[in-house]
């Protein structure tokens, strides 16, 4: 039996302190954003450090909003590395801009779930709207319907999901996969995301149901040799069903060609998806529209605003030109979720049920920048980058990996004194520098392998990020070389 | 060739405007938390009315922010459905706290991604710490290892992955499911929610994959019936390799007999997943710790904190007594991703590479209303549920039809103008009374079936809910009624 406990304060917060401790966090924020570059941009805490300063047990009574704030910076803050940083140069270097920040802060007071139209009609037609202008300031033509979810990785799942969906002359819906007499088979090149395995792992077809491709000496997927393997599958007996192409691969940024892609997908019923999540915003830009070139042929493609639309995580774009197939895939209606209004229900389109308003903040960052506004930001990280590989080729010292068709460069150290050196040596030395690059806290850098090589790679993307950043990058590299050499003696 | 745009202006909102529109929003949203009661729960909103009034194309240049944040008030507000509304009591009634709140908004001010430890070692061990603080108030014991994806559907769908992983004698990770000789099963009660069966198509289990076992009298799975359904699925062929029960369904919030259901799947090797995303915050409540009973024999749990825990949408924590399984089935490390500490990298543990820093706001939670005060709002809700249920029981009109055991009531009009009429007449008025409660505004209810019976579903559950709520909601339910059996004549 339940106990009655009328003494006890129930409710929420009241306005008055919401409004306190909110006024003190956007200033915090302000401030935050405003003096970020006093922190060391990867944390220099080790294992543990954060626990050990958690008591090991919950509080059993409430505490005050002014002693868990103070905790964000004692305890917290030493433990952030800042991804919001304008030296936050790794992976991809993504951006938490002033109006997505403010949208998640509405998304959140309202926290609506968007599973069916009527459980917010405005959480549905606003994702509706604001896709549509997104692919419009990518050039995608309007046979492309699009949904958010959260992550590129889930993106690209439910277009494998789709493509094996879309398998005529077997129903997955209905059996699933086991007792299939032919195993299926997706492609994509070496380059490609983990996404694509993962997605693999997930539906059931396995790493061996992915074949990679061999790329070009740009990185580029080979049609020739995607055609060649296709046709060696199908006489080994596998079943092919989906190429996913990257425009703007993780290590390199290379562009698979779209365009030649395609005409094979097509020669063989295999859907095409198109992984475009870090280097489809791109497109927004006039002159880097290329970049999709091809992708009105495509099935699926992922387009991530959370990783160089300035738009917080997570937020991953998904334009598919057949909804009806990820429809069939994943529909499932139980009696409580029933509704009858004639309007679009996400939650038919997707794996998860719940949906959080994601649109806004994408609305809000469009809105609040203009699309001349985000594409005057892209160019500029593109031109920086193109400028910092000029410096690096033109620098003896350093060479250059890859090109550098958007804003990350791949690139080594090379020095005179690793002359005729073992290639075990100067990857060693790539990876001291790299660490000491980090350690010093000033950017951070991440790493890649090209070739076999060990590479260090800078991304630019953060919309905080000046010329002027580039440039003391640069300058931090190299006075971290001189010194690891100096070292060495 | 790049254009170079020196001209324009480039960065991010400037920390003055920031500050002001942050202020102005916290105060919209202070406003909006304390009168929310002046708009009706469920919007009036017809489909295509929000999306007329967003332009077709995107803005070319650069908005204000006070335009953005008036279009919230005109465009976006009366399109939402007000799940923060304490008389939400549709579906799950949710809950975005204060604290919760304040904590999302910091998430995004921060914007990491806490794929690797050292992506920011906060995230992951505050997640690590806060999981082991849930777990204690939930009484389960030390050997469930924890993670939070974003909702439920997820985590079930990893709790199906990582028992595919299990299986004896076939690498499901290498090889798929493709070429199986024997099809997988997995059960769960008629009553448990669809993301089993979502999970079943996501996994390439099939949805014959999955199969429904009967429940007793109070909508509980029947052991007796599932083991009945094992033995025969075996002798059929099939491969059984998981169970969900599910304590606290989504139609009647049962709860299976995980203590009962436990010992056979211990017998015939299967993985036990307990569905607890709503019933699982009850464990909070001394005298509610039962809905756990049995849980410890569990491989896996699922527990939403965006559900019944206070913690905005989206956060879905998934307890894992083997996790070295689940990494087993999803980890995947490439180069661009390697890193030396030695510490939890949670993007091995799942689908998903981008991870939101959500253990933030379910740590503000937790410390800004305590175990105590946690226990006591959730104990409130129980008892005002119960209040209803006798109150159902005393009125001739009505008639409850199922146990509330928590915070759910399910019942029907049975007015005496409708007796002896057939049932459809009977399903037909309780439909037209849900439609006349959820126009009116007031309350928004929704639906399920029981027994082949249209069921109104009454959900408490949001923090800002008070007695005062369920009194009116019962006022509400029974003046509607009164006016649609006047109306009827």
């Amino acid at each position: 039996m339940i106990r009655k406990d009328e003494s006890a304060p129930l409710g929420d917060m009241s306005a008055e302190e919401f409004r306190r401790s909110g006024h003190q966090l956007i200033d915090w924020i302000a401030d935050y954003l405003n003096e970020m570059e006093r922190y060391p941009v990867l944390s220099r805490c080790r294992p543990g450090d954060v626990r050990r300063q958690i008591p090991g047990a919950p509080p059993a009574q409430a505490e005050s909003m002014d002693r868990i704030l103070a905790d964000i910076d004692r305890v917290i803050l030493p433990g952030i590395t800042h991804w919001n940083h304008p030296s936050f140069h790794s992976y991809f270097s993504i951006t938490g801009s002033g109006p997505g920040i403010l949208g998640e802060l509405v998304s959140a007071a309202l926290n609506v779930n968007g599973m069916l139209w009527r459980t917010s009609p405005a959480a549905t037609e606003l994702e509706e709207a604001v896709l549509d202008w997104l692919r419009q300031m990518l050039g995608l033509p309007e046979q492309f319907w699009g949904i958010i979810y959260d992550t590129a990785s889930i993106s690209t799942f439910h277009a494998l999901a789709a493509a094996r969906q879309s398998l005529q002359g077997w129903d997955s819906r209905k059996l699933g996969l086991c007792g299939m007499n032919r195993r299926l088979r997706a492609y994509a090149s070496e380059q490609a995301h983990s996404s694509v395995e993962k997605a693999a792992l997930a539906l059931g077809i396995g790493l061996e149901g992915v074949r990679k491709i061999g790329v070009d000496n740009e990185f580029r997927m080979r049609p020739d040799l995607l055609h060649q393997a296709i046709e060696d599958d199908l006489r080994a007996g596998w079943w092919p069903f989906c190429v996913t192409a990257t425009v703007g691969t993780t290590s390199t940024t290379s562009v698979d060609p779209v365009a030649e892609i395609a005409p094979i997908c097509r020669k063989f019923g295999l859907w095409l998806h198109v992984d475009g999540a870090y280097g489809g915003p791109a497109a927004v830009v006039p002159e880097l529209k290329w970049v999709l070139d091809g992708c009105e042929a495509a099935d699926s493609i992922v387009v991530n605003p959370h990783k160089w639309l300035f738009t917080p995580i997570d937020c991953s774009v998904f334009y598919c030109s057949r909804p009806e197939v990820l429809r069939e895939a994943f529909s499932l209606v139980p009696e409580y979720l029933k509704s009858s209004e004639s309007a679009t229900n996400f939650m038919d389109y997707g794996i998860q049920l719940g949906r959080r308003f994601r649109a806004l903040k994408l609305w809000m960052v469009i809105r609040y920048f203009g699309v001349a506004g985000i594409a005057a930001r892209i160019r500029a990280h593109v031109s920086w980058a193109s400028e910092l590989a000029g410096w690096i080729d033109d620098d003896p010292e350093f060479e250059r990996l890859a090109p550098v068709p958007f804003s990350t460069v791949c690139f080594r150290a090379v020095p005179k004194g690793l002359d005729g050196q073992p290639s075990e040596v100067v990857d060693r030395f790539n990876e001291d520098l790299i660490e000491a690059i980090n350690r010093q806290g000033e950017i951070f850098v991440s790493h890649t392998r090209l070739r076999g090589r060990f590479t260090i790679r800078l991304a630019i993307g953060n919309i905080k990020t000046t010329r002027a950043h580039i440039v003391k990058a640069w300058e931090v590299i190299r006075r971290q070389c001189s010194r690891l050499l100096e070292e060495r003696g």
